[in-house]
């Protein structure tokens, strides 16, 4: 009898602790994904480049489309790999010609990048549409010139119909282009165990979960680290104490040294971290936000809890069908490759 | 009643007619992939390496797994892109570092390649599971040594339970790997519209393509390009003139000037062709066909008729599912991409 009441009380403890942490997780400006596929639609859309079934198809497509860069060898997908958690495994992204990155700066995930404020690590872009215009043409990464991305696609058959679906409208242009890969990129979210807590299923997380949670919240990690992005606003970096791999590289953010904050959804899948890709450990990520951001040594403790709770934060991939592009023509501007 | 006569006559006619090529193209040795998918399963299986659900799903993960590269950026399908009939749409294959392949190389499909009776340019190898260890290892290509492929997959959670699951036992080897990739491969076959024609539906094919086929085996073109590959064995090249751009590369076949026939399936999505890339029009590859292998010109109207055959021959490709890769872990090995 002693022992229920015992038990019984602990039960309501713990679910009491898990509502007030929950609360203070909604004050900290955590934001689930919307459940309601309407709400959802409404959240990622662009009004100046409205969603529809037809536009993302074709997105995907492009996405995935090598023929977008000059040596045919290139896709978006190639830094941003969907299989690999939206990202390519190296520091310092390797693009055309086996160019790194001059800055030495890192692709960040396109997975749930639609919630970020900003794109790129200096936020010079306001949305992914705008973003998806400069990898392409980048001389390190994608290398192609607008006209030519345009006589690639114009010349094969199957794009020019797609293009007439997805925008109503005749021509293919370079910005067309970049909107249908930015409205795919845009249904690139991916909800979590998380998402559901803060829906309030307080039993998506687990207690030690829950613990790492509270520890996010109190150490102040969420200044940055919050919305539904997790992440993705503006942030002076490094704030308090220096970054100790800033010699890697030449990146200071943008003109008032500010950088974007990146999500931590599916930051599990997404090493190696920092815009220089510099760290290939998650406990050594943390502890350097703590000391770069928040001035203060997060112990390995309070590291270990706070990387059980960022694994809750690996959410569920959108299944995507490979697409089938189209074959080149004898008026498909050939591959440079030098 | 006349004119219904004429036309019943007309269309006996052309229905014999349509018989009697079926009849000569079967003589050709030219055999349609099964439509039973008992009998397809064991024509496409290798009794060394028998195909099941969880190796081919293994097969398709590792075909997409960057990590099998040195740098993490190269996968299979870098150079047999699934989503481009299976190649890479340049003339010479490039790899890590940016490296052209030595021997001025073209990547051949992998769609259908199961049905060739030896793997590589100059046929070396006997099989899809030899192959697929050759690009994995070697320096211009995917560049990894079997250590650290082995290395770098067992490093992830969730591969060891795959390839328990595919193979009943728990190591993970490099010759698995390429074991499972090679399963995954077998199953990539596309039946086309002639492989109905084959099957006895006369009217899979129209007027025009019936005629191209009728011109194909009329000029000999079957001597090489028959059976279920519509290609895939060994064939002295060039055997009756000069090829005109022996100039690049300075690939001359195996030791006694013997090259792989290429697969004629899905043609038209496969250019630039010859084993050096050389040639990016489809019309002049047939005309150079008819110069080096059967020495004869090939009209512009014969041409332009097999041109009209060989589209036929364009197949169903699997829908695929592009695969979730698991994340690297402390242990898997850095990229290397230097």
């Amino acid at each position: 009898m002693k022992k229920t009441i015992i038990l019984s009380t602990l039960i309501a403890l713990s679910s009491f602790a898990s509502a007030s942490l929950l609360d203070d997780a909604k004050k900290a400006g955590l934001t689930p994904i919307p459940t309601n596929s309407e709400e959802l639609t409404k959240l990622i859309d662009n009004p100046k480049n409205p969603l529809n079934e037809a536009k993302v198809k074709l997105g995907k497509a492009l996405f995935f489309e090598p023929r977008l860069s000059k040596s045919n060898l290139i896709s978006c997908n190639t830094c941003h790999n969907l299989a690999t958690g939206g990202i390519d495994g190296v520091s310092s992204a390797i693009g055309h010609k086996w160019t790194s990155n001059p800055h030495h700066l890192n692709s960040p995930t396109v997975y749930n990048a639609v919630f970020m404020e900003r794109q790129f690590w200096d936020g010079r872009d306001p949305d992914l549409e705008a973003q998806a215009q400069g990898p392409m043409q980048a001389s390190p990464e994608m290398a192609i010139s607008k006209e030519m991305a345009v006589e690639r696609i114009s010349s094969m058959a199957g794009y020019q119909e797609q293009f007439k679906k997805a925008f109503n409208e005749d021509n293919i242009t370079f910005k067309k282009i970049a909107d249908a890969i930015g409205a795919f990129e845009r249904t690139l979210v991916t909800p979590s165990p998380f998402d559901k807590f803060l829906d309030g299923d307080t039993k998506a997380l687990s207690a030690e979960e829950q613990e790492g949670l509270k520890i996010f919240i109190a150490k102040g990690c969420t200044a940055c680290h919050t919305g539904i992005g997790i992440g993705g606003g503006m942030q002076k970096f490094p704030l308090v104490k220096p970054y100790k791999y800033a010699n890697i590289g030449d990146f200071k953010g943008d003109k008032n040294g500010m950088v974007k904050t990146p999500t931590l959804r599916n930051i599990a899948q997404t090493a190696p971290y920092f815009h220089n890709g510099a760290v290939w450990s998650l406990e050594e990520a943390v502890k350097i936000m703590g000391e770069t951001q928040l001035g203060m040594e997060i112990n390995d403790k309070d590291t270990a809890s706070i990387v059980t709770f960022l694994k809750a934060l690996d959410g569920e991939m959108p299944t995507i069908i490979y697409p089938k592009l189209p074959a080149v023509t004898s008026t498909t501007p050939k591959p440079e490759v030098k």
